[in-house]
């Protein structure tokens, strides 16, 4: 019994080793297809909702609500395409040399998201403003140190 | 009161002329580069439940719901990106001279996402196979007709 234990945690550890979160991608081509595709997504959800913040466009709570959940999605998928041997494309060598920086700028983009969500959620104008301008920070920041310009 | 009602209406008519929904795009090419993001996310996300489908992989009920989830954000966002003045990229002019088989295909995609996202949440890897292979055909169905060759 102690030896099955053992074999179907070898075969367990084997299928974790052979199937690392980034195998869903192909290539490394596909990766950087995927994480720029959401790249693009991300930018067009966050920036249609610029004129607002500005306070030139209105703040329609709805359309602002259901903006924040795409983008809220969207926010969680990039990561895992940055995977090794996927160097190169808009994505700057730091990424992979100083991986927890490129976590900690991940992680200000969480938080910044995580309020964007319930500011958006509560309809209140005032706090979507101010998580607005720290994701639009977050996003700045982490581009500046890991995204190559075009 | 009447003529108030009457300005009211206009205003709200002159206002949905002005934005209409494919206006956050700042141009034509954003639009483009909005869709087929879109559709690079939707078939990764589609293309990974293949194995599992084809029972090469195993049928992991959460990773299944969870990435369904993800395809059904994905798969209401596109349809706006192909608004008039739009026409290229990777899309066939058909999609603007044909825009009811366009919204047919659509429509077909849709049932099948319905009932994929039905087999994700009850966990039936029968269900999930058979819309699995209607969400695909639809897919397909649509790119032949709408889409370019590359």
């Amino acid at each position: 019994m102690k030896q099955r234990i053992a074999l179907f945690a070898a075969a367990a550890l084997l299928g974790v080793a052979a199937t690392p979160a980034h195998a869903q991608f192909k290539d490394a081509d596909a990766a950087k297809d995927y994480r720029e595709a959401v790249m693009t997504l991300m930018g067009s959800h966050f920036g249609r909702m610029g004129p607002v913040a500005k306070k030139e466009a209105p703040f329609d709570k709805e359309a602002i609500r259901a903006n924040v959940a795409v983008l809220n999605t969207l926010a969680d998928l990039p990561w895992v395409a940055f995977g090794p041997g996927t160097e190169g494309g808009e994505s700057k060598p730091a990424i992979w040399k100083d991986p927890e920086g490129f976590k900690q700028a991940q992680d200000k983009f969480h938080t910044g998201m995580k309020k964007l969500n319930a500011a958006a959620e509560a309809g209140d104008f005032d706090a979507f403003r101010v998580a607005f301008g720290e994701v639009g920070k977050s996003c700045k920041s982490c581009h500046d140190s890991y995204r190559e310009k075009d």
